[in-house]
Protein backbone atom coordinates (compact mmCIF):
# COMPACT_ATOMS: atom_id res chain seq x y z
CA UNK A 1 0.00 0.00 0.00
CA UNK A 2 3.07 2.45 -0.59
CA UNK A 3 3.25 3.37 2.78
CA UNK A 4 0.11 5.70 2.84
CA UNK A 5 -1.04 5.01 6.30
CA UNK A 6 -4.80 6.84 6.91
CA UNK A 7 -5.68 4.10 3.92
CA UNK A 8 -3.71 1.36 5.58
CA UNK A 9 -5.37 2.06 8.93
CA UNK A 10 -8.83 1.98 7.55
CA UNK A 11 -7.87 -1.33 5.46
CA UNK A 12 -7.21 -2.98 8.63
CA UNK A 13 -9.88 -2.01 10.35
CA UNK A 14 -12.97 -2.80 7.77
CA UNK A 15 -11.11 -6.29 7.21
CA UNK A 16 -11.71 -6.97 11.10
CA UNK A 17 -15.60 -7.03 9.88
CA UNK A 18 -17.16 -10.70 9.74
CA UNK A 19 -17.09 -11.78 6.03
CA UNK A 20 -14.49 -8.81 4.71
CA UNK A 21 -11.63 -10.22 3.63
CA UNK A 22 -8.28 -8.06 3.21
CA UNK A 23 -9.40 -7.52 -0.59
CA UNK A 24 -12.91 -6.62 0.09
CA UNK A 25 -11.43 -4.26 2.98
CA UNK A 26 -9.08 -2.88 0.06
CA UNK A 27 -12.05 -1.99 -1.85
CA UNK A 28 -14.64 -0.47 0.80
CA UNK A 29 -11.65 1.74 1.89
CA UNK A 30 -10.75 3.33 -1.84
CA UNK A 31 -14.86 3.69 -2.00
CA UNK A 32 -14.82 5.17 1.08
CA UNK A 33 -12.06 7.31 -0.07
CA UNK A 34 -13.77 8.37 -3.32
CA UNK A 35 -17.23 9.86 -1.32
CA UNK A 36 -17.66 13.49 -0.34
CA UNK A 37 -16.37 14.44 2.96
CA UNK A 38 -19.98 15.04 3.84
CA UNK A 39 -20.92 11.36 3.27
CA UNK A 40 -17.69 9.68 4.74
CA UNK A 41 -18.87 11.78 7.83
CA UNK A 42 -22.35 10.50 8.12
CA UNK A 43 -21.26 6.82 7.90
CA UNK A 44 -18.88 7.09 10.43
CA UNK A 45 -21.09 9.21 12.73
CA UNK A 46 -24.08 6.60 12.50
CA UNK A 47 -21.23 3.72 13.65
CA UNK A 48 -20.28 6.02 16.53
CA UNK A 49 -23.75 6.73 17.35
CA UNK A 50 -25.19 3.38 16.77
CA UNK A 51 -22.76 1.93 19.11
CA UNK A 52 -23.56 5.01 21.52
CA UNK A 53 -26.89 5.41 21.89
CA UNK A 54 -27.55 2.02 21.59
CA UNK A 55 -27.99 0.06 25.21
CA UNK A 56 -29.91 -2.96 26.15
CA UNK A 57 -33.43 -2.35 27.14
CA UNK A 58 -33.83 -3.52 31.10
CA UNK A 59 -37.19 -5.16 30.66
CA UNK A 60 -36.49 -7.32 27.40
CA UNK A 61 -33.20 -6.69 26.97
CA UNK A 62 -33.36 -5.73 23.05
CA UNK A 63 -31.54 -3.14 21.60
CA UNK A 64 -32.70 0.12 22.25
CA UNK A 65 -31.92 3.80 22.58
CA UNK A 66 -34.62 4.89 24.92
CA UNK A 67 -35.71 3.32 28.38
CA UNK A 68 -38.15 1.20 28.42
CA UNK A 69 -37.63 0.16 24.76
CA UNK A 70 -39.92 1.07 22.11
CA UNK A 71 -41.72 -2.87 22.14
CA UNK A 72 -41.77 -2.61 25.63
CA UNK A 73 -44.12 0.72 26.24
CA UNK A 74 -45.94 -0.22 23.48
CA UNK A 75 -49.45 -0.41 24.99
CA UNK A 76 -50.85 -1.88 21.88
CA UNK A 77 -48.73 -5.00 22.21
CA UNK A 78 -50.26 -8.09 24.40
CA UNK A 79 -48.47 -8.14 27.63
CA UNK A 80 -50.04 -11.55 28.42
CA UNK A 81 -47.54 -13.21 25.86
CA UNK A 82 -43.99 -13.20 26.16
CA UNK A 83 -41.36 -14.33 22.94
CA UNK A 84 -38.45 -15.68 24.22
CA UNK A 85 -35.32 -15.53 22.08
CA UNK A 86 -31.57 -15.59 22.06
CA UNK A 87 -30.46 -12.57 20.76
CA UNK A 88 -31.85 -9.02 19.74
CA UNK A 89 -31.27 -9.97 16.00
CA UNK A 90 -33.93 -12.36 16.43
CA UNK A 91 -36.50 -9.87 17.75
CA UNK A 92 -35.63 -8.23 14.73
CA UNK A 93 -36.20 -11.62 12.40
CA UNK A 94 -39.64 -11.53 14.21
CA UNK A 95 -40.79 -8.07 13.61
CA UNK A 96 -39.81 -8.86 10.22
CA UNK A 97 -42.90 -11.74 10.35
CA UNK A 98 -45.46 -8.59 11.32
CA UNK A 99 -47.42 -11.46 12.98
CA UNK A 100 -46.43 -11.43 16.40
CA UNK A 101 -48.01 -8.53 18.82
CA UNK A 102 -46.67 -9.88 22.54
CA UNK A 103 -43.85 -9.12 24.22
CA UNK A 104 -39.98 -10.21 24.15
CA UNK A 105 -37.09 -11.54 26.26
CA UNK A 106 -33.94 -11.71 24.93
CA UNK A 107 -31.63 -14.29 26.77
CA UNK A 108 -28.83 -12.68 25.75
CA UNK A 109 -27.20 -16.32 24.69
CA UNK A 110 -28.32 -20.17 24.72
CA UNK A 111 -27.25 -22.84 27.48
CA UNK A 112 -23.86 -24.41 26.52
CA UNK A 113 -21.63 -26.82 28.49
CA UNK A 114 -19.15 -27.23 25.69
CA UNK A 115 -18.91 -23.20 25.95
CA UNK A 116 -19.06 -22.82 29.78
CA UNK A 117 -22.30 -21.08 29.60
CA UNK A 118 -24.52 -22.34 32.45
CA UNK A 119 -28.17 -21.15 33.07
CA UNK A 120 -26.96 -18.43 34.95
CA UNK A 121 -25.31 -16.75 32.66
CA UNK A 122 -28.08 -15.99 30.54
CA UNK A 123 -30.69 -13.89 31.23
CA UNK A 124 -33.65 -16.70 32.55
CA UNK A 125 -33.37 -15.09 36.29
CA UNK A 126 -34.71 -12.07 34.73
CA UNK A 127 -37.26 -14.33 32.44
CA UNK A 128 -38.30 -15.59 35.76
CA UNK A 129 -38.63 -12.28 37.85
CA UNK A 130 -40.93 -11.02 34.41
CA UNK A 131 -43.17 -14.10 35.09
CA UNK A 132 -43.79 -13.60 38.84
CA UNK A 133 -46.14 -10.51 38.39
CA UNK A 134 -48.36 -12.59 36.99
CA UNK A 135 -49.77 -10.77 33.98
CA UNK A 136 -47.88 -13.46 31.55
CA UNK A 137 -50.33 -16.27 30.07
CA UNK A 138 -48.22 -17.50 27.42
CA UNK A 139 -44.30 -18.33 27.14
CA UNK A 140 -43.15 -18.83 23.37
CA UNK A 141 -39.67 -20.62 23.11
CA UNK A 142 -38.18 -19.15 20.41
CA UNK A 143 -34.68 -20.01 20.45
CA UNK A 144 -33.04 -21.43 17.07
CA UNK A 145 -33.85 -25.36 16.74
CA UNK A 146 -30.31 -26.39 17.44
CA UNK A 147 -28.82 -28.63 20.00
CA UNK A 148 -28.54 -25.30 22.54
CA UNK A 149 -31.73 -23.91 21.37
CA UNK A 150 -33.15 -27.44 21.96
CA UNK A 151 -31.56 -27.49 25.52
CA UNK A 152 -32.40 -24.08 26.69
CA UNK A 153 -36.23 -24.54 25.50
CA UNK A 154 -36.31 -27.58 27.75
CA UNK A 155 -34.62 -26.21 30.34
CA UNK A 156 -36.76 -23.26 30.33
CA UNK A 157 -39.53 -24.99 29.67
CA UNK A 158 -39.29 -27.35 33.07
CA UNK A 159 -38.57 -24.17 35.37
CA UNK A 160 -41.55 -22.33 34.16
CA UNK A 161 -44.48 -25.27 33.83
CA UNK A 162 -44.34 -25.60 37.97
CA UNK A 163 -46.14 -22.06 37.64
CA UNK A 164 -49.18 -22.78 35.70
CA UNK A 165 -47.76 -20.58 32.83
CA UNK A 166 -48.70 -21.75 29.01
CA UNK A 167 -45.25 -22.58 27.34
CA UNK A 168 -44.94 -23.17 23.72
CA UNK A 169 -42.15 -24.17 21.00
CA UNK A 170 -41.92 -22.25 17.80
CA UNK A 171 -42.61 -25.39 15.27
CA UNK A 172 -40.06 -27.51 13.39
CA UNK A 173 -40.51 -27.99 9.34
CA UNK A 174 -40.13 -27.72 5.81
CA UNK A 175 -39.25 -24.20 5.09
CA UNK A 176 -41.68 -22.40 2.83
CA UNK A 177 -40.17 -22.72 -0.50
CA UNK A 178 -37.91 -25.09 0.55
CA UNK A 179 -37.69 -28.52 -1.60
CA UNK A 180 -38.09 -31.54 0.02
CA UNK A 181 -35.85 -33.75 -1.78
CA UNK A 182 -33.25 -31.27 -0.26
CA UNK A 183 -34.55 -31.31 3.08
CA UNK A 184 -32.71 -33.00 5.63
CA UNK A 185 -33.99 -36.19 7.19
CA UNK A 186 -34.48 -34.68 11.10
CA UNK A 187 -36.27 -31.32 9.66
CA UNK A 188 -38.30 -33.77 7.30
CA UNK A 189 -39.24 -36.10 10.35
CA UNK A 190 -40.02 -33.13 12.64
CA UNK A 191 -42.25 -31.70 9.66
CA UNK A 192 -44.06 -35.12 9.64
CA UNK A 193 -44.83 -35.45 13.27
CA UNK A 194 -45.89 -32.05 13.28
CA UNK A 195 -48.10 -32.76 10.20
CA UNK A 196 -51.90 -30.84 10.52
CA UNK A 197 -55.56 -31.80 9.10
CA UNK A 198 -55.88 -29.12 6.22
CA UNK B 1 -35.85 -2.92 13.20
CA UNK B 2 -39.01 -1.89 15.76
CA UNK B 3 -38.00 1.78 15.89
CA UNK B 4 -34.32 1.54 17.04
CA UNK B 5 -33.80 4.21 15.04
CA UNK B 6 -29.70 4.67 15.48
CA UNK B 7 -29.70 0.60 14.39
CA UNK B 8 -31.74 1.71 11.33
CA UNK B 9 -29.46 4.93 10.37
CA UNK B 10 -26.45 2.59 10.61
CA UNK B 11 -27.95 -0.08 8.38
CA UNK B 12 -28.65 2.62 6.12
CA UNK B 13 -25.47 4.00 5.79
CA UNK B 14 -24.17 0.49 5.50
CA UNK B 15 -26.40 -0.66 2.44
CA UNK B 16 -24.60 1.83 0.54
CA UNK B 17 -21.08 0.64 0.65
CA UNK B 18 -20.39 -1.57 -2.48
CA UNK B 19 -21.45 -4.88 -2.23
CA UNK B 20 -23.38 -4.72 0.95
CA UNK B 21 -27.03 -5.51 0.83
CA UNK B 22 -29.90 -4.83 3.25
CA UNK B 23 -28.91 -8.45 4.94
CA UNK B 24 -25.18 -7.66 5.37
CA UNK B 25 -25.61 -4.10 6.56
CA UNK B 26 -27.78 -5.67 9.05
CA UNK B 27 -25.43 -8.47 10.18
CA UNK B 28 -22.81 -5.89 10.12
CA UNK B 29 -24.62 -3.24 11.99
CA UNK B 30 -25.43 -5.93 14.89
CA UNK B 31 -21.78 -7.21 14.77
CA UNK B 32 -20.49 -2.96 15.82
CA UNK B 33 -22.92 -2.73 18.17
CA UNK B 34 -21.61 -5.44 20.05
CA UNK B 35 -18.02 -4.53 19.96
CA UNK B 36 -16.20 -2.36 22.90
CA UNK B 37 -16.87 1.20 22.17
CA UNK B 38 -13.21 1.42 22.33
CA UNK B 39 -12.87 -0.79 18.64
CA UNK B 40 -16.19 1.37 17.56
CA UNK B 41 -14.42 4.25 18.08
CA UNK B 42 -11.58 3.09 16.31
CA UNK B 43 -13.23 1.82 13.51
CA UNK B 44 -15.37 5.18 12.97
CA UNK B 45 -11.94 7.06 13.06
CA UNK B 46 -9.79 5.28 10.91
CA UNK B 47 -13.02 6.27 8.48
CA UNK B 48 -13.08 9.74 8.95
CA UNK B 49 -9.57 10.39 8.84
CA UNK B 50 -8.93 8.21 5.87
CA UNK B 51 -11.34 10.47 4.12
CA UNK B 52 -9.71 13.53 5.95
CA UNK B 53 -6.05 12.68 5.71
CA UNK B 54 -5.90 11.12 2.14
CA UNK B 55 -5.88 13.52 -1.24
CA UNK B 56 -4.34 13.45 -4.37
CA UNK B 57 -0.73 14.03 -4.47
CA UNK B 58 -0.15 17.10 -6.83
CA UNK B 59 2.49 15.31 -8.97
CA UNK B 60 1.21 11.49 -9.50
CA UNK B 61 -2.00 12.06 -8.86
CA UNK B 62 -1.91 8.77 -6.56
CA UNK B 63 -3.65 8.86 -2.91
CA UNK B 64 -1.60 10.45 0.01
CA UNK B 65 -1.28 11.56 3.03
CA UNK B 66 1.97 14.02 2.37
CA UNK B 67 3.05 16.57 -0.21
CA UNK B 68 4.97 15.07 -2.78
CA UNK B 69 3.27 11.11 -2.30
CA UNK B 70 6.21 8.98 -0.32
CA UNK B 71 6.33 6.97 -3.69
CA UNK B 72 7.08 10.84 -5.83
CA UNK B 73 9.59 11.51 -2.88
CA UNK B 74 11.28 7.92 -2.86
CA UNK B 75 14.73 9.07 -4.26
CA UNK B 76 15.56 4.83 -4.87
CA UNK B 77 13.41 4.90 -7.43
CA UNK B 78 13.94 4.98 -10.83
CA UNK B 79 12.87 8.94 -12.06
CA UNK B 80 13.66 8.05 -15.80
CA UNK B 81 10.15 5.21 -15.86
CA UNK B 82 6.59 5.92 -15.60
CA UNK B 83 3.60 3.57 -15.33
CA UNK B 84 0.38 5.18 -16.21
CA UNK B 85 -2.48 3.88 -14.87
CA UNK B 86 -6.13 4.39 -14.09
CA UNK B 87 -6.64 4.67 -10.50
CA UNK B 88 -5.04 4.74 -7.53
CA UNK B 89 -5.83 1.19 -6.97
CA UNK B 90 -3.67 0.42 -9.90
CA UNK B 91 -1.09 1.98 -8.12
CA UNK B 92 -1.75 -0.69 -4.97
CA UNK B 93 -1.77 -3.38 -7.53
CA UNK B 94 1.74 -2.61 -9.34
CA UNK B 95 3.24 -2.21 -5.78
CA UNK B 96 1.71 -5.22 -4.57
CA UNK B 97 3.62 -6.84 -7.39
CA UNK B 98 6.87 -5.60 -5.78
CA UNK B 99 8.66 -5.18 -9.55
CA UNK B 100 8.45 -2.09 -10.24
CA UNK B 101 10.66 0.65 -9.01
CA UNK B 102 9.77 3.63 -10.86
CA UNK B 103 7.52 6.77 -10.71
CA UNK B 104 3.67 6.35 -11.33
CA UNK B 105 1.05 8.45 -13.20
CA UNK B 106 -2.90 8.11 -12.23
CA UNK B 107 -5.27 8.98 -14.54
CA UNK B 108 -7.93 9.22 -12.41
CA UNK B 109 -9.93 7.92 -15.35
CA UNK B 110 -9.68 6.65 -19.00
CA UNK B 111 -11.15 8.06 -21.98
CA UNK B 112 -14.62 7.44 -22.63
CA UNK B 113 -16.27 8.59 -25.53
CA UNK B 114 -19.75 6.53 -24.25
CA UNK B 115 -19.03 8.15 -20.32
CA UNK B 116 -18.94 11.44 -21.79
CA UNK B 117 -15.18 11.38 -20.71
CA UNK B 118 -12.63 13.47 -23.06
CA UNK B 119 -8.92 13.27 -23.16
CA UNK B 120 -9.44 16.88 -21.15
CA UNK B 121 -11.46 14.87 -18.45
CA UNK B 122 -7.99 12.78 -17.04
CA UNK B 123 -4.71 13.85 -16.14
CA UNK B 124 -3.04 13.82 -19.85
CA UNK B 125 -2.26 17.45 -19.70
CA UNK B 126 0.12 16.55 -16.45
CA UNK B 127 1.44 13.73 -17.63
CA UNK B 128 2.46 15.56 -20.87
CA UNK B 129 3.93 18.33 -18.75
CA UNK B 130 6.25 15.64 -16.90
CA UNK B 131 7.13 14.84 -19.50
CA UNK B 132 7.88 18.07 -20.80
CA UNK B 133 11.34 17.92 -18.13
CA UNK B 134 12.87 15.43 -20.51
CA UNK B 135 14.00 13.37 -17.65
CA UNK B 136 11.48 10.48 -18.50
CA UNK B 137 12.92 8.05 -20.73
CA UNK B 138 10.02 5.26 -20.81
CA UNK B 139 6.25 5.39 -20.43
CA UNK B 140 4.64 2.27 -19.31
CA UNK B 141 0.98 1.99 -20.51
CA UNK B 142 -0.58 0.48 -18.07
CA UNK B 143 -4.56 1.01 -18.40
CA UNK B 144 -6.85 -2.29 -18.25
CA UNK B 145 -6.74 -4.47 -21.61
CA UNK B 146 -10.16 -3.49 -22.30
CA UNK B 147 -11.97 -1.34 -24.90
CA UNK B 148 -11.62 2.44 -23.17
CA UNK B 149 -8.43 1.32 -22.04
CA UNK B 150 -7.07 0.63 -24.68
CA UNK B 151 -8.32 3.36 -26.35
CA UNK B 152 -7.15 5.23 -24.01
CA UNK B 153 -3.32 4.05 -24.26
CA UNK B 154 -2.94 4.32 -28.03
CA UNK B 155 -4.13 7.94 -27.37
CA UNK B 156 -1.08 8.83 -25.25
CA UNK B 157 0.95 6.76 -27.18
CA UNK B 158 0.39 9.06 -30.25
CA UNK B 159 0.85 12.10 -28.04
CA UNK B 160 4.08 11.09 -26.43
CA UNK B 161 6.19 9.30 -29.59
CA UNK B 162 6.97 12.22 -31.04
CA UNK B 163 8.45 13.57 -28.43
CA UNK B 164 11.13 10.67 -28.32
CA UNK B 165 10.01 8.88 -25.32
CA UNK B 166 10.01 5.09 -25.25
CA UNK B 167 6.43 4.17 -25.03
CA UNK B 168 5.69 0.78 -23.71
CA UNK B 169 2.05 -1.33 -23.19
CA UNK B 170 1.83 -4.11 -20.38
CA UNK B 171 1.21 -7.61 -21.86
CA UNK B 172 -1.58 -9.40 -22.63
CA UNK B 173 -1.91 -12.79 -21.94
CA UNK B 174 -2.83 -16.36 -20.43
CA UNK B 175 -2.92 -15.07 -16.72
CA UNK B 176 -0.63 -17.34 -14.63
CA UNK B 177 -2.24 -20.40 -12.68
CA UNK B 178 -5.29 -20.07 -16.00
CA UNK B 179 -6.51 -22.97 -18.00
CA UNK B 180 -6.70 -22.34 -21.94
CA UNK B 181 -9.39 -23.99 -21.95
CA UNK B 182 -11.36 -21.22 -20.27
CA UNK B 183 -9.48 -18.46 -21.78
CA UNK B 184 -11.78 -15.98 -24.11
CA UNK B 185 -9.94 -16.19 -27.66
CA UNK B 186 -9.03 -12.70 -27.69
CA UNK B 187 -7.04 -12.84 -24.83
CA UNK B 188 -5.70 -16.38 -26.45
CA UNK B 189 -5.06 -14.77 -29.67
CA UNK B 190 -3.05 -12.08 -27.95
CA UNK B 191 -1.24 -14.03 -25.88
CA UNK B 192 -0.10 -16.13 -28.96
CA UNK B 193 0.83 -13.06 -31.11
CA UNK B 194 2.98 -12.00 -27.87
CA UNK B 195 4.57 -15.63 -27.79
CA UNK B 196 8.58 -15.44 -26.83
CA UNK B 197 11.45 -17.76 -27.08
CA UNK B 198 12.02 -19.78 -24.48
Amino acid sequence: MSGIEPIQRLVNQLSKLPGVGQKTAQRLAYYIISLPEEQVRELATAIFNGKKQVHFCPVCGNYTDKDPCALCSDTARDPSILCVVRDPRDVAAMERMRDYKGQYHVLHGVISPMDGVGPDDIRIRELMARLASGQIKEVVLATNPDIEGEATASYIARLIKPLGVRVTRIAHGVPVGGDLEYTDEVTLSKAFEGRREI
